[in-house]
């Protein structure tokens, strides 16, 4: 079996973490397994490398930025094959450029083109453990280019796409995926299946145990991953097209993001292309708007609500009011003690009554939703901030602990 | 003009002596010069990978220890070009494989087979300063490869071979070569220019400011070297074939060299061969020997004496015990309290009685020659150590003093 692992930064941290991944590594290698490890930065290198550039160029440019990057995972590598060869086991290290990752020229957001598999084929079929480093790749101009957030998890799902994989295992610092944030919620069950879609949604709401970048990877190359914990050896979760739940359970998780604001433009002027203009203001200044409401203001106008990431709600805002005149509106408000409530389940596409089982929560509980936003697999609600986790636990009760 | 500058890890060990040295690159680069630049790792960079290494495995393979130490340069020339962005300098780093150092296979230890120009020259068409990684390159597996101690001192002379560059400015912590240690001899003079034989002996006797090999490339291909500081504007040292002053300087330099020992194979049964035994004992081990000297032991046998490096003395003395019966000898001893004083000069070749002046010198000082070697540019002596630094002062001065 072709086995492709993923161990993030927190994982391979110190000497004691590396030698538990080794441990990890070995125990697959030596039942047989064909392995290829992509290993990400330790803990904290790429900050340090960060903060070193910083005290010379407060602006790098992005070319050398992911130059001085590279290196973390370089590093990982390397200590990784050194601790693999003390164990007596045949191991090689690869960077980006070395497997053959082309990605296109946007440096530190780069997008993986292509990856040459001969290199990666002659190292496997030497029997020997093949790390490669994460989150890196090179450019038509022969340059190091990084993948960005979540880098490393896509090259797992890019190498395990190329070499047809037959097990993507992204390991991180948690078990798995939860019905709810099991830190928050005591009922909460780790899940041993979701969907492609339904992990987009979760990991969109704030429950970002993979990257919605890699999730959507996988999903178009059909590679089904887990995601499991370096530190427990537990089965973890499958993240696949079609699950065995889908028709059991209703919904699949329910997740809570803080990271939210919502604007409100009030008094735009009621004229056709008012909330466009709004609404390409944010385009413009690459700010997400989610959750689009609409209502009449004083008299002739409207007042525009939406939702951003609340660190984006500063840069919007600067937006809006630079365009006061040509969009027309009294005055923009942002309020920060929101946060968003969503229930995600394939299974809600063929079964009705979900929605009304979440709004009866809310209600049940007291709490007003000020805002509601569905998707054929997803019902999400704004809610007041300090709510937030008591409304996650009535849904989870509802749903999960009856 | 084109010229090479090469930087050592103290020359950039922080965010201002990075400054520093971007200074001394713009100055250049304003000047209307096409500029590349080699740099070595940051200060203890290498040291802490090598650190980190060690906590995984006492005897990692060369292989991985190239892919982990490579990465120290690559951070180096990342954050010069930052602070030169900063500067707002059109600037480039390239890593060993993006440059085209093409070596031979031996990791830790690689020789340049060759250096591609092709992309070096395009980034020198666009005006770009370039900014290489020292110390490394890439062989014929794409695998990461680095050049041995002195190794971005050979970047330097490689790329300046190739470039055909007009000028190749090594950067140091010292101002120059001088004629002697100017920390223990206060008449030392910097030597305005010194042949690459000259510095080649002198390298070899201790006054490490270049290493041997990156010298020997430089004669080979003719390249002019410069050795100056990186902290003092002042003009170095030109190590070049011909000299001005190589008919007027009788020596150039006085060099000490403590690092050594003397083994001493005493008893030596006196057939043909047992002194080629006693010296292809010491090739087999790995282990220089210098200055052998054959003497009558007590009968019917000889005494064989002979100078290694100090740190390999414990090595030459178990590799001849491990032989005793095959050789024949009674014993061996070791005397590490010697040191070797050297006396260089291309004008001896033309010059008699360089040698008696010298003798002189330790004849008036009451020190004892214990041994003697010459070569055509050279006169060494080995002496006791703590007389050494008088030597080197009572020789100084007749020749420099005068």
């Amino acid at each position: 079996m072709l086995i492709v692992q993923k161990f993030g930064g927190s994982s391979v941290a110190d000497a004691d973490r590396i030698r538990n991944v080794a441990g990890i590594i070995a125990e697959n290698y030596l039942l047989g397994h064909e392995m290829v490890v992509v290993l990400s930065a330790q803990g904290d290198t790429t900050d340090e490398l960060l903060e070193k550039a910083a005290e010379l160029n407060a602006d790098p440019s992005k070319r050398e930025l992911d130059m001085l990057l590279a290196t973390g995972e370089q590093q990982s590598i390397a200590l990784m094959a050194m601790c693999l060869e003390a164990m007596g086991l045949p191991v090689v290290s690869l960077t980006g450029w070395q497997v053959g990752i082309r990605t296109n020229a946007d440096y530190s957001a780069a997008r993986i083109r292509r990856v040459e598999t001969e290199r990666l084929r002659r190292e496997l079929d030497k029997k020997r453990i093949v790390l490669v480093a994460g989150f890196q790749g090179v450019n038509k101009f022969d340059d190091y280019t990084t993948l960005g957030r979540g880098g490393s998890d896509t090259t797992a799902v890019a190498l395990a796409a190329a070499l047809h994989a037959d097990r993507c295992q992204i390991f991180t610092d948690v078990e798995g995926v939860y019905t709810a944030d099991p830190r928050k919620v005591p009922g909460a069950r780790k899940l041993e299946e979701i969907t492609y879609d339904e992990m987009l949604e979760l990991a969109s709401m704030g429950a970002q145990v993979l990257m919605n970048r890699s999730v959507q990877m996988a999903k178009r190359y059909g590679v089904e991953l887990e995601v499991l914990s370096s530190l427990v050896r537990a089965p973890g979760t499958k993240v696949k097209e079609v699950t065995r739940s889908m028709e059991e359970m209703k919904i699949t998780g329910i997740a809570k993001d803080e990271n939210v604001a919502r604007l409100t433009v009030a008094d735009v002027a009621d004229r056709p292309g008012s909330a466009f203009r709004v609404l390409n203001a944010m385009a413009q200044a690459g700010v997400n708007a989610d959750m689009i409401i609409q209502a009449n203001g004083r008299e002739q106008t409207n007042d525009i609500s939406f939702v951003v990431a609340e660190d984006q709600a500063a840069k919007a805002r600067e937006a809006l009011i630079e365009r006061q005149k040509a969009i027309g509106f009294d005055h923009v408000s942002v309020d920060r003690d929101i946060a968003k409530v969503s229930v995600v389940g394939a299974g809600m596409m063929s079964s009705s009554g979900i929605a009304a089982v979440v709004f009866e929560a809310f209600s049940d509980e007291h709490i007003n939703i000020q805002m509601i936003n569905t998707s054929e697999i997803k019902i999400s609600c704004v809610i007041d901030a300090a709510s937030a986790d008591r409304a996650v636990a009535a849904i989870h009760r509802r749903f999960f602990e009856t």
